[in-house]
Formats: structure tokens, C-alpha cells, sequence
């Protein structure tokens, strides 16, 4: 067979020449603009080669520093079609995040939404490789800045030649984009993406039993373009000749509910997050979104509620998908087989609030010390992933040992596995307590205490123990008024009717306030620094 | 990204472990037989097993020479998941065919359906390469038979073990499978599939905008397993846990119709005779077709009234898929694109009677001496293709520089391009009859007829056939003294000991000479032209 390699040049070409007069809809700071695909191409080409006017060559890092619209995926495809990397800079990083990947991931051109100038002018000082910034604005005129030598992305593209070829004999292990994905410690860790694992994983997105994006699909991205590859939808998109739409800057719930109702689209994805405040949006005011065939859910596990609102209010299909920086993303998705249809709203639901059945293309085993964990939803293990559109390392990060092993990426994630092969994780491996070999759920202990009628929050942490290694220590805040009221004996009592003996606390502290992170998650390390010694001490 | 290789191996692994209770429908010589893909996955171990006992070595080409069902199924994955290549033997061929390909592929070992016996004993003296013969009967009884040595398929999988693995090491260009096509002058000509171009190529047809095969389908292909991997359906049927209808030995319309109905199929595809058979078995009896999404029909284009038939009178959606054995095969379909929803009738269906548009991962170009044709529908070119599943050369060949050129394959295949990117094929470069379904070489039965004694001249040609879409015709121009002696009995008779008997000319005209061009070579248009109402006058 030929040895065509697989390279994500040959996308925005099918486009053009299939597709010319199927568009991109895209938000930007000023208005919606409907862009065809045969345009979309032509300034792709033109980007492509003002680029490599100012300076990009092949294996250069270009950094994009902007929100989900049409000049950020001509950018998706205008530098890896070239040999260059996109490297999708989160914009909701620190000053100091920011200064690191950007540094550390080298780029030489920076492109910047207007309303982000300012937060790259603060660190500019700083950015040691950075040779050009140009501003994705929606006119030719450059806005105000300090940010030198810089250009206004119209006015760019003008230099560039429309017809500007893209490379078709690039190997299909070269690098495309990159991101990077926060760590435990320390600063973010970088991923690159091959040609062929971007490849792959848009053809695994088209799958009918994946998310099927096809030509008659209008989808909308509302994860971010600078969220792993906005999960591969604007790839998949381009190459199918699907209708994109855009959300641009700063949308808010009302936005995206008005938006899948105008321009009638059928697939959308984001975080549990935006699906919430939809449904309040939907709870006020009246939409028709009867369009939406699929809303995908990832980032994070969606409560139950918000998937039976959608599916059994709205009749629209909620599923999760699986996935994580190193992954593409998507490796599973919670969607059904043929032979549950006939399951009620509580088992479908049931299912689709699982993290999912792995897609065709992924190897995925939950494994413990004894091999795979048997297929009874309770015994843990955790998620190790290998496949084509898998990363095997971190970009120049000794952190790449902790989690690459022997050809599988040991994602942290601690899962059980139930009958039907459907995965559902239930702890991070750092949230999980290892007592003589054995582990404990900290996350299951927090759920059954904040259960409990007189606790407000609670924080189960591990601690060293002498002689169990590790043991759980409870830190629980109590609702007003029950102070003085409800002692540490009544909660382990309370937990021994739910839990083995060896899983309850030992000890269970009553405090003022749980730590949290700016996203209001506890925090959980502030904890264990601060109470590292307790076992020790008692 | 893990530089995971794209083998086959895992798609029989994840429909054991996702799918075990999904099933496969056989048809065999003695019944339907209904087997779980756990069932499917142990003998397919088993088979890899035995097989490796009698000497199976990676890279050993073992023969199958059967009809559609589960055994032939299993040879399809325990073959190619222990690095061996089963070789998909034409059970149509002539004697002298069979003798080559199974000679030229150097086929070690030769798995025979029970009535299929008698052709492999009839050249078993001439084969110099097989060393053994499975009989694929339905128990394990052996069959009378003089080939040697020999086993019962069902008692050879006893030798076997149910948990052999498949290997996960193999270079994902490494060869999986082979089948021969029909050479206009000469033998058939060899084509290898490698495990990354059968991999591409079922993911290919996973795609939700191409057949879109999924895991609730239920999935019959009617075209041979011996005919360019059943277009790719096992392939991608295992590897999506899809039911699989397998419709078994010498099927009748009647039976087709009937399997569709009682198992519910959703998807089906093979040669236009079959939809015509089926087509008028549907208007002597009454059968339930409903569940039918789709009918694939391919390997020559398909009748207007008959696309229109089941399109309007049966609502069932007919669509044209097109490809070779080059092509694993299917890199065109005649899908229609979203907004041609609200064509008429009438133009969907000209839309779905054209050869169609490329899919995802085929790059196809129609040429002149210009350059790409203009999309007029008028300008005829050559098509030609390039991609990860397309052949890059015919197995010790020289016939390979004719087809291979400069990276693309020269189809030979004359076509024209419409305004939306469709391609249709409107003549061939050569001159093959395509009968049924499958190929006639007119070049082989002239040269055939010119060796006997009496014939000065034959030309073969094709003329169309409303059952066979084009049978063969032959005007032989006899020599001197011959007239009146020789009968068209006689030659057709003198045929038969070198053909198969569907290759026999069903007419022969003795003319007193065949047109020629200027250098002397038959002006076959001209004759076909002449001739084109033989059959509908007949």
C-alpha cells in the first residue's frame, strides 16, 4: 500500500475543493461573521505564508494567545500544514504559567486576541523567543499597544500569496500543536501532537459510534480553542466540511443558548460548567434548540441532574466524553449500545453519567496489582491508556517518568469497571489513600460525611502512618448550630455503617474552613502540608 | 504520540471484550448458525493456533477459497493477528487462474468450503506450494476427498488454544491479506493489503459520511469475501462489535430478501445483479424491508430504474460505492451532501447513480494531458487516486509499471467531474466485460477462440444484458473453407475446456470482418456501437 503520510494538510484542501460554499460562523469582538470555506482557505494560505515572511520554518513554535473564532482556526491549520506547531496557549493561565510555556515551549510568533494585549504586554519583558506578535483584530488597523514588532492580522495577511501551497511530504510523526495541561506541582507540562495522532483522532471523531461528525452537522465548539485542540472538533469540522460555529470572546450561557437556536447547530461540546448555566438559561427564557442531536460533556464528571434535565426535560442527548491534554483528547464516551435502548431513564442515565466505553482506535485497562480489576463496578484500579493519538512523553519534562511507563500513560485516574466494559472513575490516584497496600477512597468518605445532616464540608486526607503507610484523616467543618453538638465519635459511627472498619478515620478534626483553589476546589495539598505531622505528633 | 502500529489485531480483542454477546449470523451448508463474538474470538485463537502447529510462520500466505461465513470470518482475523496473510482466493476463477494465483502467491496452506472440493482436487497436481487443506465442513467429519493431507476445520480447531494471542509487535505496513484482479490480457494480478491500509480503510467506513458502520447495525455483505475483502465490512463490522449477517453458499435473490427481513438487516452492500434479483423477487412476494438504512452497491454502476425502485417505491436509500482491488476498495460513494437534501427525486437520484464524491483520506483527481478536468460534467480524463489504502504496486508484477505512476494509481477508469466535486465513470480505458459483477477479459476469449483451427479473427465485446449488466459477444471472422463447417456450438464447446462457464460468449456471430483502427487494432467501439442492440432484439 502507498505510503501516503498522514498529515492534517490535506483538511482544510478537501474543504476548499468539496466544500467551498459550506462556512464557518464566527464570533468575533465585533459582530457574527459568516466566512465560506473556500475563503477560510485562501487566507489560511495566505497566514501560511506571511508567516514564513517573518520568519517561521519548519518545527517553529507559533504561539496563539486568542478565543474560538475564525482567524484562531485558520491558525490551526495555516502553521502544522506548513511543518510549523501551534502551540494553543491557555489564556486563563498565571503571569507566571504564562511566562513559563511560553518560554519553554520557544515560540517565535505570538498571535493575540485584542481584549488579551494587556495580559501579554504585563509579562512581555519577560518572553525570551518571541520575535513577533500580530493581533487577531477584526480591521486593518492596528490597536494601541506596546508590543513591538507587531502587526494587524488583516493587514498580515495581505502579504501572504492565497495560493500558497501547503506540505504534503512531511513524516507523520512531526509535531502539529501543542499544549500544555496543569500539573499537581509545579509549572504546566507540555504535550505535542503529532500529524498522525491529530489525524487519527478526527477520523475517530467521524466515527458513527464516536461523535459522528459529519458534512451535515453544524457544530459548535464552546471548549476553548486553547483547550486540548478544542477536543479535535475544529480539525474533524474542517475536514468533513462540517458548518462551524465560533463562539468568540467572553460568551456568556445566554449566548451559546441563542446561538445553537439561530444557527440551528447539532453538536456542541464544553464542560459541565457551561451545560448548568444553560439549563438555568432554559429555566428563564424559552429556546428552541430541537436541532441539538448531541451535547458532549467532558473536563470534569456531570452531575446526574443536569444529564437527566437535558435528556428527559429537553430530549436532547447528553453524553460524556473522556479525555484528557495527553489523550487528544477523547479515548471514551459514554454513549449507548444498541441492546440498551429498551434500559429506563434512570439506567440510561446511569450510563451516561459514567465516564464511558473507550472508542475504537484506544487500548484502555484499569489495572491494580493483581492485572485488570474484574468487572463488578467496585473493585478500583487505575486508567492506563495506549494508542495512536496517546502522547509517549512530556515536552522536555523529567515529570514524562511518572506517568509514561512500559508504552502507556498512567493516567492518575482510579476507575472501576462494570459489566458492560464502561468505565467510571471515582478517585485521582493523588485523592486515594493507601492503607497497608490497600486503597481508600477519600472522595467516597467526603460524599457519605457531607451526607450527613450536621456537616457543611469535608476534606478526607492521607497522612503517614508508621505502619500502615498511609491512613485517612477527616477534617470537617460543621453547619451552624451544630457546633459542640455533634462530636467525632457520632461521624465514625455514622461512616462504619457505610464502610469497612479499615477505611474509616481514625482521627477526625473539626476545623473552620476547608482550603480551596481559586475554582473553589479544596486544597487538598495545603491540608496534608499542614497536618503531614499528625500521626507522628498523636 | 506513542507510535502505536495500526494492526488488525486489536479488532477481533475489542469486540471479545466489549461485544461477546453481539453475534454473528452464518449461513453454512447446513443452516443458520447464530455464534457470540466470545465464541468468534476463542476460534479464531484456536484457528492462529492450529494453524502455527502445521507450520504457519509470519509472512506464509494461506489460501481460503469459500463462500461468506463465520469459519471464513475467523480465517479473516487468526491470519492476519499472527502476521501471516490470508490470501481471499476467487472460487470463480478458471482451472488455468487458479493454478497462478495460488501458485504465484505461494499459498503454504488451502482452506476449502465442502463444495468447493472438487475444483481444488481437479488442478491439486499442479499446485506447488500447498502443503495442507482444511476442509471447512460443519462437523467434524471429513468430507471424501483426495486431497491430502487434510483436516476437518472443526476438529482442527480442537489442536488449538482458545487464549493464543495475537501479536501487537507487527510493522503496521506489514501485509495482512491478498487478492488477485482481473488482467485485461493475461493472468490475474496480485494485490496486498497491509495491516495499516485494511485498519485506515475500516475506520474509513466507521465514518458517519461515509457507510457510517456502527455497533447497532446489523451488517450484510452480500458481495464474496473472495471479492476485495467483502469491501472491507468484516473488518470493520468486529472491530465496531456490529452484527454480522454472513449469507453463506450459493444464495438466491429469494434468500437475500428474506435474511433482510428476518434478521432485520440495516446495511448491506454487493453488485448490481444482486439488487436487480432482489428487486424483482420484492415484486413477486411481499417482504418487510423496513429496517434497511442503506444499500451499498458497487463494482459496476447501478441502472437508473433500479436505484429509483428502491429509492421511491421502497424507501430505502441506494447508494453507489466505488473502489477496485487496488483500493481495498471503497474510496467514492454517492452520498448526497446536506444541502442537496431538497433536490427532487430525479436529481438525487442522477446524484446517487454517479460513481460519487472521494471520501475522507483519498486524494482522487480526474486528468487530461491538462492538468485536473474542469467539474463541466463533460471533459472526460483519466481518474486516478492516492492515499493510505490505496496499492502502490501488483505482487511480482510488471504489469505494476503500468498502473503505478509517479505516486498515484492510474485506475484506467475514464471519467467525468460535475460542478459539486462527483465523479462519474464513463467508459474504460480497456476492454473488460463486467458480468454480474465480475470481470470478462474480452482479450483472453479472443485470443483463445484465434487459436482454433478455424478462426481467422474474433473480437470479443461487451453488450449490455439487463440481468448480467453486460455479457460478452463474440464476431469471429472464419478462415478460408471453414464457412459453413464450423458452428457457433462448436467454438463455444471448444471454449468451455478453457473458461469458466459464465465467461462463455451466451452468442457468437460469424461476420466477415471485425472494423479496425489504422494500425490494425479491432475498432471495438465500433462493433459495440453496431451491436449494442443484440441483446434487447435477442
Amino acid at each position: 500500500m502507498m505510503k501516503t503520510p498522514l498529515l492534517l494538510s490535506s483538511f482544510m484542501e478537501r474543504a476548499e475543493k468539496y466544500f467551498p460554499n459550506k462556512y464557518v460562523i464566527s464570533r468575533t469582538h465585533t459582530g457574527i461573521k459568516r466566512i465560506p470555506y473556500s475563503e477560510i482557505g485562501k487566507r489560511t494560505r495566505r497566514l501560511a505564508s506571511a508567516l514564513e515572511k517573518i520568519g517561521m520554518n519548519k518545527g517553529d513554535k507559533i504561539g496563539s494567545f486568542a478565543w474560538n473564532h475564525h482567524r484562531h482556526l485558520e491558525a490551526y491549520f495555516a502553521v502544522p500544514s506548513r511543518g510549523a506547531i501551534l502551540h494553543m496557549v491557555n489564556i486563563r493561565l498565571s503571569e507566571e504559567h504564562l511566562i513559563y510555556v511560553i518560554n519553554h515551549a520557544e515560540d517565535k510568533i505570538l498571535m493575540i486576541d485584542v481584549d488579551l494585549i494587556p495580559t501579554i504586554e504585563n509579562i512581555r519583558d519577560r518572553l525570551t523567543t518571541v520575535q513577533h506578535f500580530i493581533i487577531m483584530s477584526d480591521d486593518k488597523t492596528l490597536p494601541n499597544t506596546t508590543l513591538s514588532p507587531v502587526y494587524s492580522y488583516e493587514q498580515f495577511l495581505e502579504e501572504g500569496d492565497e495560493q500558497y501551497p501547503f506540505l504534503h511530504d512531511l513524516d507523520e510523526y512531526a509535531p502539529a500543536a501543542m499544549c500544555y495541561t496543569s500539573a499537581t506541582t509545579g509549572y504546566p507540562k507540555g504535550v505535542v501532537y503529532s500529524h498522525r495522532g491529530l489525524y487519527l483522532h478526527s477520523m475517530a471523531l467521524g466515527l458513527a459510534d464516536n461523535l459522528g461528525i459529519k458534512e451535515s452537522d453544524i457544530a459548535m465548539p464552546v471548549v476553548p480553542m486553547f483547550h486540548v485542540n478544542a477536543w479535535g472538533l475544529p480539525f474533524a469540522a474542517v475536514w468533513f466540511g462540517t458548518t462551524l460555529v465560533l463562539p468568540g470572546p467572553s460568551f456568556t450561557p445566554k449566548l451559546i443558548a441563542e446561538l445553537i437556536e439561530q444557527e440551528k447547530v447539532t453538536i456542541t461540546a464544553g464542560v459541565p460548567t457551561i451545560w448548568i448555566g444553560v439549563l438555568k438559561e432554559l429555566e428563564a427564557r424559552d429556546y428552541d434548540l430541537s436541532s441539538l442531536r448531541l451535547i458532549v460533556s467532558g473536563g470534569s464528571s456531570s452531575p446526574k441532574g443536569v444529564i437527566k434535565a437535558f435528556e428527559e426535560k429537553y430530549g436532547i442527548p447528553f453524553i460524556s466524553g473522556y479525555g484528557m491534554t495527553e489523550t487528544t483528547p477523547i479515548v471514551a464516551i459514554s454513549s449507548l449500545k444498541s441492546y440498551m435502548m429498551d434500559y429506563s431513564l434512570e439506567e440510561v442515565i446511569e450510563t451516561r453519567s459514567k465516564t464511558g466505553l473507550v472508542v475504537p482506535g484506544i487500548e484502555l485497562k484499569v489495572i491494580n496489582d493483581h492485572g485488570e480489576v474484574p468487572r463488578d463496578s467496585k473493585t478500583i484500579g487505575e486508567l492506563i491508556l495506549r494508542g495512536p493519538w496517546i502522547a509517549d512523553q512530556y515536552y522536555k519534562d523529567d515529570r514524562t517518568t511518572d506517568a509514561f511507563k512500559d508504552g502507556w500513560l498512567y493516567t492518575g485516574d482510579i476507575a472501576v469497571v462494570d459489566q458492560e466494559g464502561y468505565v467510571k472513575i471515582t478517585d485521582r490516584t493523588k485523592d486515594l489513600i493507601k492503607s497497608g497496600g490497600e486503597w481508600i477512597s477519600s472522595v467516597d468518605i467526603e460524599n457519605a460525611l457531607m451526607s450527613h445532616e450536621a456537616v457543611f464540608e469535608a476534606a478526607v486526607i492521607a497522612v503517614p502512618h508508621p505502619k500502615w503507610q498511609e491512613r485517612p484523616l477527616a477534617c470537617v467543618v460543621l453547619k451552624q448550630g451544630y457546633e459542640q453538638k455533634v462530636k467525632a465519635e457520632d461521624l465514625k459511627n455514622f461512616l462504619k455503617n457505610q464502610f469497612a472498619s479499615w477505611w474509616i478515620p481514625d482521627d477526625l478534626l473539626f476545623v473552620d474552613e476547608i482550603p480551596k483553589t481559586s475554582v473553589g476546589k479544596f486544597l487538598k495539598r495545603a491540608l496534608r502540608e499542614q497536618l503531614k505531622e499528625h500521626y507522628s505528633n498523636s
